[in-house]
């Protein structure tokens, strides 16, 4: 089984309105409304490849309630912990041109309800093969929170992939996650500096391998991505770019490598994998989906080629 | 008792951003979270100025629920009829500059569903000095629905008080509401022309009075109103404009014009303690709220004068 950790959770609504004029008042059609945050995108994917999963993390108050609601419409199976915040909500106004994003922080979780949940998580991380945490933390998570279930899955016997960011992915390094996945801004900012080329990205994510990291999944967008394993560097791609949505392709990519760990395909096949699930996602207009015919049509063009 | 309808309630959230940016995402800070709807807000006000109060309409979905959650918090008594929808949420996103409104239409009302809402209405009528219908139809109320509910609040002895644009408006006007309440954008809209001057409003409310409107109030945000009623035209404003958030000031309007309809005021009192009770809301930062203070000081100051 593979279990998905979305600390916090989402309602993702999507608008159109006409035209976006700042001060105006505008007749917003919903086009969109489903539970988001990056794992509960990484769910819907596996789901939809056919991989056993579990959703879990935080969710409270009436935006809470609307997630769980639709990760059960969605045939998501799920098990949250209770907050007495209010989940957030993001927003996403769409002109026909510009996706404009308003996007609430998420609610104050307290200490006690932190550790019911990792009391929740240790219990559910026994029967799991992968554990993927992914996405931000709300206020009041310690910033060791992710490193904290890092070591509980690994002692669990669980493999780890952990897609997050700034000072959360920087403390969980020391709890030797199996593979972490920033895209080129993420790794950057870790880095301190700018990344140029797939010399000076698998430097970069050479030192997360340093601290703590097993494998460091570099997503580059409609580039592909590099990626240092313990079987090698990899730079992987699809044939060519996709027109459409790109929101929620690295989760679509967390998704597809997160099965490859769980099935024991080598690196190289979960890379490619990754890159055309990814890429097909680009077309669903959606997060959370990507086009299985179209992923398996592009699978055999994904070149995937060993670096040094 | 005063009943007020709300057939298109909302859930009010108020965000702040540093910066509006088209096609940026941006990090959301929740500063309001209100269920409004013109005549919610009326209600609110209703409440502070110590008026027995009760709130109806048509709410469904967690939207619904949480409107009518709020409403409770707020001490405003309320009996809905249940709708299969899902209520609406109006989003304004604050800059520091700008306010920028993202207003969702609202949900599809069923024949069913309106029949049993004008079964409570009726129901709850009987007990009413004063009934306020404000605001927008929701998709589905028939055209006519304002015209109806008008008719049977009159025949259950009610004072109408309707407070709506458009066709909505226009059909109500043969059912012979007590009052009507448009703005200038609003009486233009109905007269087909721009309006200039209180001779050409006086001229224009003549024609809402001759097609049924026992009386017309025409609102001019800082510059207070025009009044034609039984007892004559009349014109009053504050003696300053005061500065701050106007929105919902014309709710605040309502609410005391409703409130001196009760108490038998006669209407140049009602006109007065109307702008009094508008322009301190001016002072507040959010819709449904009066200054009750700042009303009182004002009153005094307030200038009613018969025009013609």
């Amino acid at each position: 089984m593979i279990l998905c950790v979305c600390c916090n959770p989402a309602m993702d609504v999507t608008y159109a309105v006409a035209e976006l004029v700042q001060g105006e008042t505008h007749r917003a059609e919903v086009i969109g409304r489903q539970a988001g945050g990056k794992a509960l995108n990484v769910a819907r994917v596996l789901r939809q490849l056919g991989e056993p999963v579990l959703a879990t993390g935080l969710a409270g108050g009436a935006e809470g309630d609307a997630i769980l609601a639709d990760l059960a419409g969605a045939g998501v199976a799920a098990e949250f912990a209770g907050i007495a915040g209010q989940s957030r909500r993001t927003t996403t106004v769409y002109d026909g041109r510009r996706a404009t994003g308003l996007y609430e922080v998420g609610p104050e979780v307290g200490d006690a309800e932190w550790r019911s949940f990792v009391t929740l998580f240790t219990r559910l991380a026994v029967d799991t093969a992968v554990v993927v945490i992914s996405g931000s933390q709300p206020p009041g998570v310690p910033v060791d929170g992710y490193a904290e279930l890092t070591r509980l899955a690994a002692a669990a016997g669980a493999t780890v992939v952990l897609d997050a960011a700034g000072p959360a992915l920087r403390a969980a390094l020391a709890a030797r996650p199996d593979l972490v996945k920033p895209n080129r801004r993420e790794l950057a900012e870790l880095a301190g500096r700018d990344l140029d080329g797939p010399d000076d990205l698998l430097a970069a994510a050479g030192a997360l391998a340093e601290a703590g990291a097993g494998s460091v999944l570099v997503s580059l967008g409609a580039d592909g991505l590099v990626a240092l394993t313990p079987d090698g560097a990899f730079r992987a791609a699809a044939p060519a770019p996709l027109a459409g949505n790109p929101t929620g392709a690295g989760d679509a990519l967390a998704a597809a490598v997160a099965r490859g760990l769980r099935r024991g395909d080598d690196w190289p096949d979960r890379l490619a994998q990754g890159v055309a699930v990814a890429a097909a996602s680009v077309t669903v207009d959606h997060a959370g989906a990507t086009d299985l015919n179209l992923a398996a049509e592009l699978l055999p063009a994904v070149k995937v080629e060993a670096i040094r």
